[in-house]
């Protein structure tokens, strides 16, 4: 595929023995597809892009529009806050470098992954302080569609091993040390290495590839998580995303392939009948979380869906339970500030504090220069005919398997 | 009144489609004065104007020469923090915005409202960490004359409900989310709206409307504390103003209509009888606090005073006792880093910590969508009539009522 | 001597009543030395320059080609991070005024000052919680040749008088308030003044003046440690100086006339035999510290050294044992993040925490208004001609005097 590609972009580089600053506003002939490829953001260079943008040049043309938009946000406390946009001609989403590669909201039609949290800025890592209110200050910019969670730790705060740790981990509020936006074989990719690292205690690389084919309504996450370190290297990964209206609302249902559904805790057991149907907003509900394990197909992947009441819209979520063997159900239908949305959170374990985790054999780890590889692909299903064959495709996966059903929590 | 308007500004100003970033110096022609209205931030749009200016052309007319600029401070601890400088052709005060729209000095004639602390930087909120020592984090940024306390809480460090509470809280540290600046009815305004918001716990707006009438000697404070959550929210607020030099010395009194006054604590019991007047600096003073509650005349407002050793200068608060119905007068009349400063601090209780401000009925809450309001004025007393004046009016209010003073602290 | 001078710079300094913003590239005439003075940085007139730079301008003359040059860092945690590059013709080093005027790396020919953490970026301080993991958050940001400890405390985190102080004090995450280049007497200077300022607490200023000659292979730190405050200070400062490749390898060693060594911890204890030489990386080797005192000569300067293998490079570090009486060697010669890396301290006492070393006599005051001055020389070594004449010079301040091994820990 051919097309008018038009760029413009701000350009700071620095180096040892100059000072490079360009503003550039480019429209350039067709170019092949797989040539365009940007570095916005790498600190190893001192590279960074204040604006960039490149678009498909359509218009006059029958190709799809596709677009890629990065700039800075600023005022507040989302002052600072590099965004990208990928317009994919069919849906659209916002890649948060600032926020370890979180996704702020992706939209397609009339369906928006993401919720309504009462933090309505991005906020800068820099304004949050994870021990604040007993180490949930990670709440302070909680609002995205797919929020990191990890990588040294996730879950509950809490001690372990005489140290106190907070709230999902450091993952969110990262800035990536490198950024690059690219089109290959046709899909558009933003790429980002988020470093977790201290010295004498960690050093741990995220690559994530986040990517969508244009024209198309799902979007993949390829991540690679690396132990640069010395030492075999503890970890934990959740990738918590979090759904609002249009697709929750009541009697919305979730549907999975499941081998054991567990109520979280003493509040998720009076609601363990009713663990996939969706409630109205509820003041004072509160939550109720179910722990999961999942069964695969053939290849080895699973797939989970949320669809809305009268199954005309969803979304469905697969990956290899391999590599993300636990999942969890975080059902938040509550009002206002405290919430109305839920999360499908596929992970290396549950979000209790490390040290039960740990305790319960779901915490592994990763030798000296090894990886870890997830991929988790979303897709919007726009349509009663997606989300039927989303459910055939899950209750494929299920055949006669039972579920067990655990009537207590853990432990 | 019509006048000559000179305006420059550098504006960035994003939206999804497109990137605007301009640098503007005009000069246009005379215009109604209630027509001029400028959104210096709003992160709801990422509008953030770097540099704004704007003044009434004066100086060949025989017009009061008034001038609003907008700037950003650059360098060390005060990187990043934006001001507003308002000169009213009369008086100037320096709000930040960064500083959750804290104001720093105000300049009238040879009077100062202000103080001298060894922070001499306006910190940006990013440097402070308020748990350090202990929770007194809050003090690494003090030094402005007004200085916002709340709105969550308030008050001394120290546990409440499990979790650590520190200093004064976050209202000093957040960044305004929108900032305007106005012309209307012949008073120039900024207007800054500070948002206090946790997904699940806290959902606080405060728009603060800082105005001051052109030429004039006095500044008005109209503040709204709304709360946008789905449950009643708990608020503490203290209005902390600060005054040293020339208004404090030797020999200053302060004065109010007062129905009862309560040493803070033992040390201030030792200074009880003196409580209206002030020493000179003395090294090793510490502080002695008193909480006090005060009389209002008809229209339910009060009026305070702190006047100068000869009472040729000074200052006065007025305000609604309904909405803060507490007082607090703290004198800390040190030397050097310890300070040699007043503080004047109307609020909705006093400076303990919330666990016993609760216990004593002093945290109010607000209702889901409700708000409450506060209007404080502060005039600056340029002369022995004016303060003359306002000391009748004190005693006016005061009347033949008794001041009961309580020997011991409360509890 | 005379040169000619090549200058750009991009300034930004605002004042009450103006905005100047100019960007600047000039190419004067040759001027004697001593002429040239630039402010890069100074909160108290909002002077900041984001880019500045200065050379010698030689290439068709035969003077030695010096050069200074000031940018800012972009992008993940070095977002905002100022450094000046000194090169003087024959080593260049990177101060960085954002870290409390650390210096990053010195290299002179094949020599490098400095060592590989598994942090790469210089991280801006604002994302440094010094309070994470138990108080060791500044190792988040722990990469540079020379790190500052200090100044109200430094040492090892822990409780000390009701508080809990973090990992070798605020000093290296303390952004310059003032920052300063210049030449005089064939000298370039990069001078910074560092604030660490709490209102009721401490009110100390650091100014460090960082100094080379021309076409030297040296480089001074004259420090100057004032208390602004009126009350008597404590205070702590250590010269965490760090060594990895090439200098530090099997076989290095290290040199100082040596009054008395006492190992750090029961860690130290089984080495201690071996605590002059190094041993390879070694997996899992940790740490081991020697805790010194140092002979001087009749100047009152000492001077150690860490020399390679085979003696033919190396660094020596001079100063008065009068202002920096105690002398800690770490020797972490481990591998990959652990860190392989030997630091060279000299301090106003050992890195015990403060609440230890005060009852030990270590923590000394400095009165009101009263200052401390420190200077410390370092001079790469070049080839085994320095070497030897360093190490002799070493033996001559030790002449007969024997040194007290302590084969246990103090206490």
């Amino acid at each position: 595929m051919g097309f008018a590609v038009t760029l413009t972009m701000k350009r700071q580089s620095f180096a040892l023995a100059h000072v490079l600053c360009t503003s550039l506003s480019v429209s350039v002939a067709p170019l092949p597809a797989q040539e365009f490829h940007e570095t916005l953001t790498d600190t190893s260079t001192n590279t960074w892009l204040e604006d960039f943008s490149i678009d498909s040049g359509v218009g006059k043309t029958g190709d799809v529009a596709w677009s890629i938009r990065k700039y800075t946000l600023r005022g507040g406390k989302q002052a600072g806050v590099d965004v990208v946009e990928i317009n994919n001609g069919k849906l659209r989403f916002t890649v948060v470098p600032t926020r370890g590669m979180n996704v702020h909201k992706l939209y397609c039609g009339d369906v928006r992954l993401g919720w309504n949290s009462p933090v309505t800025e991005l906020v800068n890592p820099l304004f949050i302080n994870p021990a604040d209110r007993g180490g949930l200050g990670w709440l302070d910019g909680f609002n995205e569609w797919m929020t990191r969670c990890g990588y040294e730790f996730a879950g509950h705060p809490g001690e372990d091993d005489g140290k106190m740790l907070s709230l999902h981990g450091k993952a969110s509020n990262l800035p990536a040390s490198k950024v690059e936006v690219f089109l290959r074989n046709n899909r558009l990719h933003v790429r980002g290495r988020v470093e977790e690292k201290m010295f004498k205690f960690v050093n741990l690389e995220m690559v994530t590839d986040i990517s969508t084919e244009i024209g198309s309504t799902s979007v993949r996450f390829d991540d690679t998580l690396t132990n640069r370190g010395s030492n075999p290297q503890e970890f934990e990964i959740i990738y918590h995303t979090n759904y609002g209206e249009p697709l929750l609302e009541k009697g919305s249902r979730f549907l999975a392939p499941t081998r054991s559904v567990t109520p979280f805790d003493e509040r998720a057991v009076e609601e363990l009948k009713d663990y996939r149907v969706y409630y109205a907003p509820t003041k004072g509900y509160g939550e109720t979380v179910y722990c999961m394990e999942l069964n695969a197909g053939a290849d080895g992947r699973t797939t989970v869906m949320l669809q809305n009441a009268d199954a005309t819209r969803g979304v469905a979520m697969s990956y290899n339970v391999d590599s993300l063997p636990f999942f969890t159900l975080w059902k938040n239908t509550d009002v206002g500030e405290k919430g109305y949305v839920t999360g499908l959170e596929p992970g290396s374990g549950y979000p209790y504090n490390r040290s039960v985790e740990r305790e319960r054999g779901r915490v592994k780890k990763i030798a000296p220069g090894q990886a870890r590889k997830f991929q988790v692909e979303v897709d919007v299903l726009m349509d009663a005919a997606a989300v039927k064959k989303t459910a055939a495709g899950i209750a494929g996966i299920q055949g006669s398997k039972k579920t067990r059903v655990n009537e207590q929590p853990e432990g």
